[in-house]
């Protein structure tokens, strides 16, 4: 069997250890990369803050739980890292300006640099970004992948053009398209079926509303890591659909065909394979989790500032409630500090008098419709998607 | 003579070679410090981003205009730094909530630590920090001091207890008193009349509703440079009354009467000494300026987006204009973005169709009371609070 087969099939079976030799662990959810102890930072995340990290892999670093303060936005030093495929060589980010995306599926088709779409228009969103896989650690079966806890999530600013200013600008969307379908730029290994590896993705049209292509994250030229020069920007979507280096997006009439949509970001009831014919991993569902105090806190008898974030996902946040029993019984907390929009997390805080013992702390957001956050996860193959406030209960002895 | 009162001679005389000898030359805006080419940043502030900033002096670091976007939140490693005094050891951060405020002016004073402030409350607020000589490098008689263009400002997010909740848990602010009087913790050199150098600024007593004793600054404790482990906040009021490493917060009958209170930031006319008779600097105004194009962008033809940020100080900002023939003619632009709240500035833009040829940018911001920026500088001895437009003005060349 010729290379290039047996990598391709052992891709297709699931397989980690010829994408490990390919140095692409990481996209099968690399399981065996638990060790996370004290691993240094890659060379192109260096500039993250190591405190503040948890180093999974080369391709996904998580932040700590403790790091995330009550200040709305996280930093960019601080925000995790999840690559599909490694970033390509920072030759990209030399002239920012030059790169170029292929805009298709609209009635006069064209590519354009950034440096083109910059003078098209300018619009700012905060939103929070999150991997579909945040929370897969809590997992009890533990499902192949990164085991992130919170950390895989991050509130921030992007900054970019609208893309339906720059559709409009183009004659607007084809007739017949169902789809936005964004292709990464990444560098493919050779002898691989490129569609087996490459980041593609689709999401519904109607996300296009709020769709950036961005070049700026938290006031900054958004660093390589991060996916500059250019980001495609799905607010409310999970992280995996806001593809990094795009270098097309497309309105087309079907999904992508592309592995990474077709079978993989399936919610896949449990013990099954990804398929289309189950939900794609798209928008982001109510969630919120408590980050102070945490069980190495120590929090003393008295009052307590018990804070946390809390998202809607799709929809606005409207409201969050703590408990300190675990989930039987619980009180309204308080948003604290300014509200960035409906993409946004907010943090939150609730003041509870606590005597010395045992409290199981947890919290539970509803957003603007009226959907209030899972109690329990929903199981799935991938471990995807878990916003199970049971799962994101902190236990904290109290002195 | 001795040299304690030949330092402190010196130091009234407003001489900045006496302060040069002890280290403390930025106290007396050390007007030599201009040439601010290339120097390496000090090392306390290592950790800020050396492409983004312009080093001026030990204590005076300012933010390139090129390097603000308009994602509304200043990186924290972009954010300029201006210190009275060289800022005390880190050895005041390594444990961070051992550090004390002693509360005075209240029915029961107290000293507090950070740890008892963090389970008192919680609040969180963006704001405009800026230092009252921002913009001074635009006076053409070159006032004594650092040159700051628009880079002695940023946008950030502080997160601690609020003031009132610490004076209502000491029983409220004590008969009489008219100012909240915050002191910093820096260490005083020896041989000076300490209130000839000691950073201690009184605001009016108003100014409590919104203030904060803080420990986080955009998501992280703050760092040391900024102020850490712990800064009182009073948003709208210019950057000097933000007291930082602050060891006493007190309500007082009357002024402080430090040097940097009495004599020091004063409104004081062209040619005259400070003096309490003249206006304090207190809260800001609003100010608005371009930060896209500059000179150095070379513009094309057609379609521009013009962008900056403004601000209404003590107010919100409501509206901004802008014009292209250095304010003959004026266009409304847009805000964009979240709205971060009253004291938060907001990104803006203007798409402008320009032709071949040079123009002169400018923008014009209007608070919610209706006061509109000034067009020009209010002339005073120490260049302080200059929001003039026409002085923020850049000239562009399209080519």
């Amino acid at each position: 069997m010729p290379d290039s087969q047996l990598t391709r099939r052992h891709v297709l079976a699931g397989s980690a250890s010829a994408l490990t030799a390919i140095g692409l662990a990481s996209w099968t959810r690399g399981g065996a990369a638990q060790t996370a102890a004290a691993k240094p930072l890659p060379a192109y995340v260096a500039w993250k803050d190591p405190g503040a990290m948890i180093v999974h892999s080369s391709n996904t670093v998580e932040t700590k739980r403790s790091a995330y303060g009550s200040s709305v936005v996280t930093p960019s030093d601080q925000l995790y890292i999840r690559n599909n495929l490694p970033p390509p060589g920072d030759d990209i980010v030399a002239d920012r300006d030059a790169w170029q995306v292929a805009i298709g599926g609209v009635r006069n088709p064209r590519t354009l640099s950034v440096g083109e779409l910059k003078t098209m228009g300018l619009e700012t969103v905060a939103m929070v970004l999150q991997c579909s896989g945040n929370g897969r650690g809590f997992f009890p079966n533990k499902p192949s992948g990164t085991p992130w806890q919170v950390g895989a999530a991050g509130c921030v600013v992007w900054s970019g053009v609208p893309v339906r200013t720059v559709v409009e600008a183009l004659g607007g969307v084809a007739g017949g398209m169902k789809y936005m379908t964004s292709t990464g730029g990444e560098k493919l290994p050779e002898g691989i079926d490129p569609k087996s590896v490459m980041v593609e993705r689709s999401v519904p049209l109607d996300a296009m509303a709020d769709a950036l292509l961005a070049w700026e994250l938290n006031d900054d030229p958004i660093p390589l890591a991060h996916g500059g020069p250019l980001r495609v920007i799905v607010p409310g979507y999970n992280g995996v659909n806001n593809v990094k280096y795009v270098k097309a997006l497309a309105f087309t009439a079907e999904q992508s065909d592309a592995a990474i949509q077709k079978t993989g970001y399936r919610q896949s009831p449990p013990g099954s394979k990804g398929d289309p014919s189950q939900p794609s991993i798209w928008a982001m569902a109510p969630k919120s989790w408590i980050n102070s105090p945490l069980p190495d806190g120590r929090p003393k008898a008295g009052l307590v500032q018990i804070a946390g974030v809390a998202f809607g996902g799709i929809n606005a946040v409207k409201s969050v409630e703590v408990s300190t029993d675990g989930g039987k019984t619980w009180k309204q907390a308080r948003f604290i500090g300014p509200d960035l929009g409906r993409y946004a997390w907010r943090p939150f805080v609730l003041a509870a008098k606590l005597e010395r013992g045992n409290y199981t702390l947890t919290s539970r957001a509803t957003d603007a419709q009226g959907i209030v956050q899972d109690e329990n996860r929903i199981e799935n193959t991938s471990g995807y998607i878990n916003s199970s406030w049971r799962d994101h209960a902190v236990q904290v002895a109290v002195a």
